[in-house]
């Protein structure tokens, strides 16, 4: 665990993980969130696949280890917001189970929220974002979740969000609703 | 390059770049710093190696490989904070000229501040704080830096802190006249 350090608002550091397939609405929800939170005085740092595969991760491909240490040090980063007082929003795939409990204990206890962004995965691939899903069924990208890598599904998650039913604003309030008395 | 995201303060993020020999006086530069910088109102967050290696790079070791890798996450961790607006004050011995350049060229221009925590070795190995020196005169640590292992001295630093020379107080009054301006 990072040591205490210095913190420039008195609020408590969370990590809101977010978890689901590509598509499933994570970026949009992390962007919304942070929005919101950040209205109301929080500070807010968003950690995402994208960004840390670019740096910290750019060594990192999508076999079973490299996901597993991908995960691991966006646990680690996301724990050391944490510590210095900001609300990480980390908005990753992180289809692993295991890889998300070992997240999950970087941080103090309840400083760690699991958020289920939950689409069906043809919704998911309808909607196909950055055009990955085409390019997964085209063979063009290995190890693809739900295509052709498991999901893993919280069991259960602190917060499940069905952005199949629920627009950006309701989603962004059930998550705000868990994270209140946390903050 | 991280993306930009939503800062809390209106505050450019820095990186605080402090390189030297263990016992140089580092650790103690960077709280003394900090705690002059979160009194005037900046947020702050200091990383440094001990904290690192517990964590993100708990996997490392100290050969020339691994210390580049340590310091090339170290830097890209940094460059997040940065990024979310925070002074981050980065701590490590980090003895190799490629590295430290590596991880200036992570952070915008102008936003990455290298400052020399100069001691001569013979006082870092006097004040020995974590008995280091003395485990590795006994040959019990291995590519110890300054010992048994090379420290290539900035060339030349934005700032030079002889910390042999100079108190605290006048140390980080040093550092801060070269941050006020990019503050």
């Amino acid at each position: 665990m990072p040591h205490s350090l210095l913190k420039f608002q008195p609020q408590k550091g969370l990590v809101v993980w977010l978890t689901g397939l590509s598509g499933s609405g994570k970026s949009t929800l992390a962007q919304a969130l942070a929005a919101e939170l950040t209205a109301s005085g929080h500070a807010v740092y968003i950690l995402d696949g994208d960004t840390l595969r670019r740096g910290l991760c750019a060594d990192m491909g999508f076999n079973r280890e490299d996901r597993a240490e991908n995960i691991r040090r966006a646990g680690e980063v996301a724990a050391l917001f944490a510590d210095a007082g900001l609300v990480c929003i980390a908005a990753f795939v992180s289809p692993y189970l295991e890889d998300r409990a070992r997240a999950r204990r970087m941080v103090p206890p309840g400083q760690f929220i699991e958020v289920f962004i939950n689409a069906p995965i043809a919704l998911c691939e309808e909607r196909d974002p950055k055009a990955l899903y085409r390019k997964a069924r085209a063979d063009l990208i290995p190890f693809f979740t739900g295509i052709s890598d498991p999901y893993e599904p919280p069991a259960p998650p602190d917060v499940e969000v069905k952005t199949g039913e629920l627009n950006v604003a309701q989603s962004v309030n059930l998550i705000l609703e868990h994270l209140r008395s946390r903050l």
